[in-house]
């Protein structure tokens, strides 16, 4: 199932137009290109509606926001959903400023996103409005928890998950109910990436345990996972829970794989180039094979 | 002949102003240096015709264009005319939307280029005004041939040449002609990179037949093009057409020597390091005996 | 001594507010996650007061500077000094152009820096309203010397240090004499990186003789150390000279240890790897055994 996800990329090398943050914009240009999809960035005002109409699929990532991108995020999003396209939303650090959950809380209200990918932290900043409870913004204090971990108090470490945020075995099957609620409240897949990933609509969900911890040494992992993600999306319109679920595997496999590649005295730097170089690589027979998944 | 163009480029260390986008800037400064150039990024209009005034020459590349950043290129571009330094223009997406084609347009109307270097797709683009034709925007669809490939309506793949575009050896002979037709029309000399490589003025064209598609898979390549010809440019004034021919050998060949030390279990990543490592390795004895070109 | 500053990052991993040009911006996330730092880049006004909030740090680098970041700098830089967290001033291209040493300048003036750090050429443009001397702006000519290196007339070289302004044997003296009086003058740490660095306050000298020349043959390697250097001024809060000296060292002896696993056939791209690997790897002991420094 997974590798036919892969295949349709391959095949189609989809042209993903993505507006995305200038800290790891040119490693998602590369992870889009060693898919098979094909990259152009573009957020000037004057030309994103007539460049995403002439792609595939947008990935809006927030990253790098700013007066001048937000406005061609959001024309961009609303045109996408006029023609149809898939469109993903990166929220990078939803939840470290006010500015980065409005924004990402606002282009919810205004565009349809076919998928929502974010680590635990963002996601629970976004859920706040839908599901309810408060986000502390400005503060890496927790605040006090609520109703359980779908509506507890959340704060980010920046743009990473919060510890106390972070799904384990333990906090597993509250995670997926919270997620599945999520994906009802704003009809869009939800895809939560950590040390376990969960990849879910309102009524099925992808629980992956690929990946290794080394992906947290390098910055872009999630950004490029975003980035293919979206690609996988242009190619499998029809199979968009199980596009980003094999998406998620993808990343995943690559990790482990170039770790296992990285011997003991190589680094994270060395460690970035391998990742991408098995993206490039990756076949689906090897995807369908290495994937590590149940479905609840 | 070729080796006396690297030669001045390793001599001289020309100080390269570069307005470029920010998808591939880092590799663009890092080529820079592996050819023994200098770069310097400055995009803001407070300082553009001052950075420009200290540097050797300037490349505008239009790939992530804003309205910020356009009334620098052109500040810049003019200022560079000014004191007689070589300016190349990389109108990358041309065609690909309004906003991209037109300022590269303007900036061909206010500015006097060296060179212009661009795929096939993005030159044919810039031609129809000049030329004829009329460029069907914001649309994948070709619109229908009208004078030969000088003059037929064209439309970008993005930031990729279209496959319809491409040129093979069935279509060299009228895409030289073209070539040196477009050439004639701007006074820049004109570099068209694909498969097969095309840079001539008006009079004589260099057709390169080195490189290989894998550089197609890593973002970067002709931006890292231009960013490289214009550091040749700077340290070889009199010889502006042999300077850029030679940048396109270079990079070509250093193309290939990277995918001979690539090896099955290398990715696109490590490929991306490889043709950087190759570009600083390279000597003007290994470029001369390597570079395949004619003259026509 | 210097072990006990890398151990403090390693396990405070503090998180550090980045406002850095988008040049090497790559380059400075992975570096402060390779040293166990983590860094948010965010550069929106809207933003950079939460931002910095929750930082442990800040660095302010002025490579890529325009009107939209200027004021985020002097916003982020006010709200850090409020907080009494450290705040280093990278001063990329002072010299340059009078935006740049304007910009430098008025930060000093309006934002009190734990570390200035730059290149000779960069610290002497700044130190030209404080410690007397002019700056010809937008030259490569240098003007006539005036008081010995601490007031001669300086102009910078695209973003590296000038020629004639090389510490070496032979000005290293009077190098330092100037570098105590500017540390005196603005009440900040500064740091010189070059052939020789020195890193001091108005007191002390660290005169550190890591690293190699290969170092100035990719980009990012001053960036990355700024963005490195703020994470040890974050996690050292009580040895801010110290920390940045060790910081300083740990640079210069990766870069010595990539050098030495990069072999005839690497590049310069291979090389940039294996510098960021080598900071991912480096422990407290090796750092010990492997600085080269003295006090004065």
């Amino acid at each position: 199932m997974l590798n036919d996800r892969l295949n349709a990329v391959r095949n189609a090398s989809p042209l993903v137009h993505c507006i995305t943050n200038y800290v790891t914009v040119n490693d998602c240009a590369n992870i889009l290109l060693a898919c098979s999809g094909s990259p152009i960035m573009a957020d000037a005002q004057a030309e994103v509606e007539e460049i995403t109409s002439i792609c595939g699929a947008l990935v809006i990532n927030i990253g790098t926001l700013n007066e001048r991108t937000i406005p061609s995020m959001l024309l961009a999003g609303k045109k996408s959903n006029e023609l149809g396209h898939p469109v993903l939303l990166d929220p990078v650090g939803a939840g470290a400023s006010r500015l980065r959950t409005d924004t990402a809380l606002e282009l919810m209200d205004k565009v349809r996103f076919t998928v929502i990918r974010g680590n635990i932290s963002e996601i629970k900043a976004l859920s706040m409005s839908t599901l309810g409870g408060s986000v502390a913004h400005g503060s890496v204090a927790h605040g006090s928890a609520a109703h359980g971990s779908a509506a507890c108090v959340s704060a980010t470490r920046g743009v990473d998950a919060d510890v106390a945020d972070r799904i384990d075995e333990a906090t597993l099957s509250s995670a997926v109910y919270f997620a599945k609620r999520f994906a009802k409240a704003t009809g869009s897949i939800i895809a939560i990436t950590g040390a376990i990933d969960i990849v879910c609509d309102s009524t099925r969900a992808f629980i992956i345990r690929n990946g290794h911890p080394m992906m947290s040494r390098i910055t872009g992992s999630g950004c490029m996972l975003s980035a293919m993600m979206t690609a996988y999306l242009a190619a499998n319109p029809n199979n968009a829970l199980e596009a980003a679920a094999a998406a998620t595997c993808a990343m995943g496999l690559c990790g482990e794989r170039a770790l296992a590649r990285l011997g003991a005295s190589g680094g994270s730097s060395t460690y970035r180039d391998l990742l991408i170089d098995e993206i490039y690589l990756l076949d689906g027979e090897t995807l369908e094979q290495g994937a590590k998944y149940e479905i609840r």
